[in-house]
């Protein structure tokens, strides 16, 4: 449907595809036909699965409109990334729908090099796309590979196995709330953990193998772990003062009464997974690798149900467990 | 980024995905992991290509924001399934990244039905998404095999090649033309064409290794099949008295001054093809066996450039070749 007539600049849409997006991420052999025909040709080699996840980020619900469009490139890749590191999968290719309410070469000029910074750093060619106009949003599909049989699914932890997360919780979740009672100038660090996350890409590798259950935590932990538990049929405990946290995040919790921010907070992007408890020489050195902080914070337990031990043991009663975009609908 | 605090009722959301996205599609072999984890995993046989394309729709772009949501359930799917088609590529699997103002439940029923019965006339399973909330928006990547080296791309026309089209021209532009001026009421079959667009799957899997090059037509023929002639380092000549319209077209066009319809109409989804006129006869032998009307409308020449003769040979001027969603802005 074309609500306008047909514009006067033929093929301007196409050179503006072309000249943003086309040869974004390093080349790959596989790729046999990239950028630029009706689809995109790739080869997968034998003994090889392809795992793909699609995510779209809107303008006012997963970023601020006015947000730096380098970051929101970075960002509109690393949420999908994220998903392939938890499922173990090797990032290959993506793919790259972009909504935009006018042509603004700037923004997209921005997008693209944040977008194509974080492709070159993982290896990931954009192999498609399609830009349409409207209300700003981004939809990017990735595909990954990995052995056949090797997916580190959420619906394999075993009771008795510990539960790991890696990095620190809670930080995205501190930088939004910051910045929305506009309250201190955000400093640009804790601001990166928001907008700038790093999808954990070689420990969700590594973790192949070792990990029975993997999830990578955009809701927050207590609704994420919460897939795992539902998936693998099992329940956990959860001691609140293991979780790790960074300084500002621990100094904001201050009495400790309010632990919304690492158990709720979402965007953190870290990587949460199960495994017994006899693999965890391994992977405290594969921890130590990678120069990330990994962190048990509970266990599996038959039980179904998550409970949450606070400092003095009791029982902590989350009133919410994770963001949802539609639970304010009647 | 939660702009919202988080809900009161946790895993609606999830709820809602599950109800409606779980198992459309038919079952496959080769889906490893289905929906529901932060990856689906497939299998890709020995010996194929993967081809990918990803199409975002969004309201009042690309449907009317009133349309009824099994059609766009439909379109959704079905202009993937035309770009596969232009590959020559098998349908495989779906993702969809659903963008919704609010938790409409009807509309996602009927959003639902629409393109989970075009999925089940493709063998086409619905492996994974995400639904967020925001201005409606729906962005599809459909996935397709194909024997390693078989995709027919847009660079392959050779001079001497006809160019063909499939079923007729301009169906969907009149449909649109007559709904947005309220003219007459739109009879049930034209207003189709518009909002249930039927990709020609099996012509395309047919003309792999027959045609030379091929496209779907999306933004009209002049435009469409000027991306054949740049792809390919070639010219065309196209005869406008053969290009095949449907009686309600042709009678629209009246006199014949206007050929605006059936060469810049878009949204028509038939295929664009060309191959060596040696080959006609089996082309018109598929197109018999499949009862899709194929039509020759040119010729492939070596000088760049498209020619449009009129009825009485004299060239046409298009002034606009296609639709471009951003040839208004500065």
């Amino acid at each position: 449907m074309n609500p306008d007539p047909p514009g006067s600049i033929p093929g301007s849409e196409f050179d503006l595809i072309r000249r943003f997006f086309t040869g974004l991420g390093p080349r790959r052999a596989d790729v046999l036909l990239d950028v630029g025909d009706d689809c995109a040709l790739l080869g997968i080699p034998a003994g090889q699965s392809l795992a793909v996840s699609i995510d779209t980020l809107v303008a006012g619900t997963h970023f601020f409109p006015d947000c730096d469009p380098e970051s929101v490139g970075h960002k509109s890749l690393a949420v999908g990334l994220s998903d392939l590191a938890a499922m173990g999968a090797d990032p290959a290719w993506a793919t790259l729908a972009l909504t935009l309410p006018r042509r603004d070469e700037a923004w997209l000029a921005g997008f693209a090099r944040g977008f194509g910074a974080l492709a070159d750093c993982h290896g990931v060619r954009l192999v498609g796309g399609d830009t349409t106009r409207g209300p700003l949003s981004l939809t990017v599909q990735v595909h990954g590979l990995l052995p056949s049989g090797s997916g580190v699914r959420r619906g394999g932890a075993r009771v008795g196995d510990l539960i790991w997360v890696s990095g620190t919780l809670g930080d995205a979740a501190l930088a939004l709330s910051l910045i929305q009672t506009g309250e201190v100038v955000v400093d640009a660090e804790l601001r990166a953990r928001l907008d700038r996350p790093t999808p954990r890409v070689a420990l969700g590798i590594g973790l192949r193998g070792l990990a029975t259950a993997m999830i990578d935590l955009s809701d927050g932990l207590a609704a994420d772990l919460g897939h795992i538990l539902v998936a693998s049929g099992v329940g956990a405990e959860i001691q609140v003062t293991q979780l790790p946290l960074s300084e500002v995040v621990a100094a904001r919790l201050g009495s400790g009464v309010d632990w919304t921010l690492p158990l709720s907070g979402g965007d953190d992007y870290e990587l949460c997974f199960c495994a017994p408890p006899e693999r965890s020489g391994s992977i405290r050195a594969l921890g130590d690798q990678l120069g990330c902080r990994l962190t048990v914070v509970g266990m599996i337990r038959r039980a179904p149900g998550l409970i949450l031990h606070g400092p003095d043991g009791a029982a902590i009663n989350l009133e919410s467990s994770g963001y949802d975009h539609f639970s304010h609908d009647p």
